[in-house]
């Protein structure tokens, strides 16, 4: 491979092509600016469907087939069953058994349920992933054995490039929990109810064919339509689509380690200080032991001053739906259920609303919510001390995550990654990170177990401070008391063969992941 | 004006450009086949709008002047105020005053609030309307007062227009009952609430510039939002945008003429001897005396037989509403609201649901609402010997009314046009309409006071019906009755010169209004 890179503006190389196509590198922060139309599909005509509105085929093989399955096809799923999806693995089955090479997957996310999809990577099936990469995804391209390069966005991210043509889709397929045989489909009822549907709002608008499945099928109409069968091309009825109960994955209790307990109870006492916590705030916490702990100090602190938020922005689960119906919340607005609590409060909660990427992330958009929301807590892999972050790779250099929301709520007003200094005596603050996915100038303020950096550039946030009694500390003292403790750690040795890029919100290259050196398991 | 005009498969002249666009002549239906993709406005960056979300400016004027108007811009408005619509009247005395010229007018539908726009069509302030033209418009333009041509689309034809690039809207003006900074809005709340706004959903997704005004500003997130603040580029507030009164146009009241009650009775009557009665059964009657009573008539017949229906298309209105509340109605999937029960169940209901052009008619999309109907009731002005019919001008040959969803209806299973032989002495039913605004392949049945004609085509209906005691005829003999009274109608005496085109639902034209002889009033 012959590849030419180039450096973007925040130093990092990326590759000027990425799988055939040529690529902008990251600029900074709204400096690139599109200059294209959005994506406009093939025309269709009412004449070329059923006018009684009946869409139904007999199989998902089928329906692929009459969408033109081919060569080179990308395919696209949605990941609101988590690692629950039970039909990602199913069309690419298909594919194999009917011989067709170098298709490209587009998921909004994969998860460990999809490691079965490596025999299909190594037998030239799929050629490479457009999204996130998860755990045995990730450590099996990061050893540079995806043929085609990975192309790693936020879900914001996935809604441009869907949007803005640089992802093209050939074939949409949208598990549905609920369905009617025109298409219209919800994720809040049915026996594999996942919560909602919005990941898949920009297939099921921008791709050039739809199949929704569902093994829950309505007299029409189904409603409500989060997907609206007007879009949609096919029908297939199966047993099961997903399974509900592992959309549950990573942490979904309170963590009871003395460490995260403190990093939480930092982080609502910085945001009750710095003035945040005010009748009408608005939040975003992900999953995770910490940042439900920080929903919980949240909750405490509301209860205490008597004032209630406007609304969070979940990923919902079971802390912050019994916040919506305790009232310290008017809305949850909502893009992906964490758990069954989250599912059922959408389905039965008017306002517990579900959002999708494009009204809360799309940057190519006349704005999103994401920019609106006081105060969001987020984690990270490893921090610099310019305060760029990293949330795909690990110190050890291997891919491991996807970016999900990450980059997209890095424009709330203010973005607090709580994190412990270490991990299994690992330093997290760097001189460099391993990949960065997010430009420090959008991350305010590090919170660790041992002190609190806020970045220098947020002078606001500084001078409301000053008189804290929080540990305020520099980001460099607190990069020198990890390495007192831990040592300096050692950096992955890695080739300057590429395995994937990491896309910043408007499209361009913010970083490349590489490959690492040695063979690899 | 030295036009050419080709004849359409249905023998009609229609001109081969349209303000200097090249046109398809009406082809058949389901003949033309869209090959071009769906329109892509210019892509946006976050970037350029505020990132608090509030996107509000001072003034209507304020803002079409930072949405770039300019002579001969294309501005849009919707129609849910109906005649009690207070904002375009104000757009263009703005535009007036700011002496632009040559501007289009695009509007979902115009009503008799609209008749002091004509000051603007006659100053040269505007050229030309994109949108039905009723009452004193369509008069105006009827003696060749208009300047550009007129251009007549169903609901579902102007979203299809919209969408198809064929329309392309400079500026959207959405006003709005209820909205937020960011411009989320909703239509079934606040003190000027008007139900829903989904005509304005084309304008919101494919504008190049969209402004919401509203006269509730409520704090983000005004939910529901049948309006997405994503696709909003500025937000006014004002002291009032509209009298929802008003939206209370035309007949709202069941008939208590003994003529037309016979006439509700008889497709009551109709429907239940075709079999079209029956549990989970679906249909869509219209506002108006007559087809108030055929749903009236409908509700006796449901209860007596225990069945309901799975749904009713609105216009909705307070005995529409009245049958979802009994639980005749499982859904009604609402276009307009037609009175103010219509906007309360709108807001009340769970299953009285806001639907769009694009949801319900939009002829290149995958599917539409309209042809799942198993039974639809319409209004025509004539209709020919071979089912043809007319619903925008007068056998006087004057324009005055829009097409409304008319043409997209005519795909339902079952269209019945119940309608008076003869009106003020002169017969309905002609040897050739003055306007073709449907094909008569697509209208099943004509009731008339004095007898049934079912449409030949229809062998199956016909055969169903063989036995029935319903006073069956011929649409010859309904002619021939009609004429032995009021005698052989006089035509009206157009010059050579179209006054506006009748697009159908793919895009191509199905007829041309003639200019009418003489000067006009």
């Amino acid at each position: 491979m012959s590849e030419k890179f180039t450096k973007n503006i925040l130093g990092r190389n990326v590759p000027e092509k990425v799988n055939g196509i040529v690529q902008i590198p990251f600029m900074g922060i709204g400096k690139h600016k599109p200059s294209g139309k959005r994506h406009g599909p093939q025309l269709v005509s009412c004449s070329d469907f059923p006018s009684d509105g009946n869409k139904t085929v007999a199989s998902l093989e089928q329906a692929l087939l009459n969408a033109g399955l081919r060569d080179g096809a990308v395919i696209s799923t949605h990941h609101h069953f988590r690692n629950g999806d039970l039909i990602a693995l199913q069309i690419f089955e298909i594919a194999h058994r009917l011989g067709f090479k170098d298709l490209v997957w587009a998921p909004s996310a994969s998860f460990e349920c999809h490691k079965p999809l490596i025999s299909y990577l190594e037998d030239g099936t799929i050629d490479h992933i457009e999204g996130s990469m998860n755990g045995a995804l990730g450590v099996f391209a990061s050893h540079g054995k995806m043929k085609g390069l990975g192309v790693l966005r936020s879900h914001g991210g996935r809604y441009q490039a869907i949007q803005d043509a640089e992802l093209l889709i050939d074939i949409a397929v949208i598990a549905a929990p609920t369905a009617d045989a025109f298409g219209n489909a919800t994720g809040d009822r049915g026996p594999t109810a996942c919560g909602l549907l919005g990941f898949a709002l920009a297939d099921a608008q921008f791709a050039h064919k739809v199949i929704v499945v569902t093994d829950n099928l309505v007299p029409f109409p189904c409603y409500p339509w989060q997907i609206q069968g007007n879009y949609v091309d096919m029908v297939v009825v199966m047993d099961q689509i997903g399974i509900p109960e592992k959309i549950v994955s990573g942490t979904t209790e309170i963590t009871k380690s003395p460490d995260r307990l403190l990093l939480a109870e930092l982080t609502a006492r910085f945001c009750d200080e710095a003035g945040i916590l005010k009748d009408g705030f608005s939040f975003q916490s992900g999953s995770g032991g910490t940042s439900l702990a920080v929903g919980y100090y949240f909750a405490e602190k509301m209860r205490a001053k008597k004032i209630k938020a406007r609304f969070a922005r979940g990923g919902s689960n079971k802390y912050l739906v019994s916040m919506l119906e305790e009232g310290l919340i008017d809305y949850i607005l909502d893009g992906q259920t964490f758990d069954l609590e989250g599912v059922r409060s959408m389905r039965e909660n008017e306002n517990h609303i579900n959002t999708s990427p494009f009204t809360s992330y799309n940057y190519h958009g006349k704005g999103n919510f994401a920019s609106m929301l006081d105060v969001v807590i987020l984690g990270a892999t490893e921090v610099d001390l310019n305060f760029n972050a990293n949330v795909v790779t690990h110190s050890d250099g291997l891919l491991k995550h996807g970016i999900g929301g990450w980059q997209n709520c890095l424009f709330a007003k203010c973005t607090i990654l709580p994190i412990p200094l270490f991990r299994d005596r690992i330093p997290v603050i760097r001189d460099e990170v391993t990949t960065i996915c997010g430009p420090g100038e959008l991350i305010d303020v590090i919170i660790t177990e041992r002190g609190i950096a806020i970045n220098p550039l947020q002078t606001d946030l500084i001078e409301k401070l000053k008189d804290s009694q929080l540990p305020l500390k520099t980001i460099q003292q607190l990069k020198d008391e990890a390495e007192a403790i831990c040592g300096i750690p050692e950096k992955p040795v890695f080739t300057n063969k590429p395995i994937a890029v990491v896309k910043w919100v408007d499209g361009t290259l913010i970083d490349t992941v590489w490959q690492l050196e040695g063979e690899g398991g």
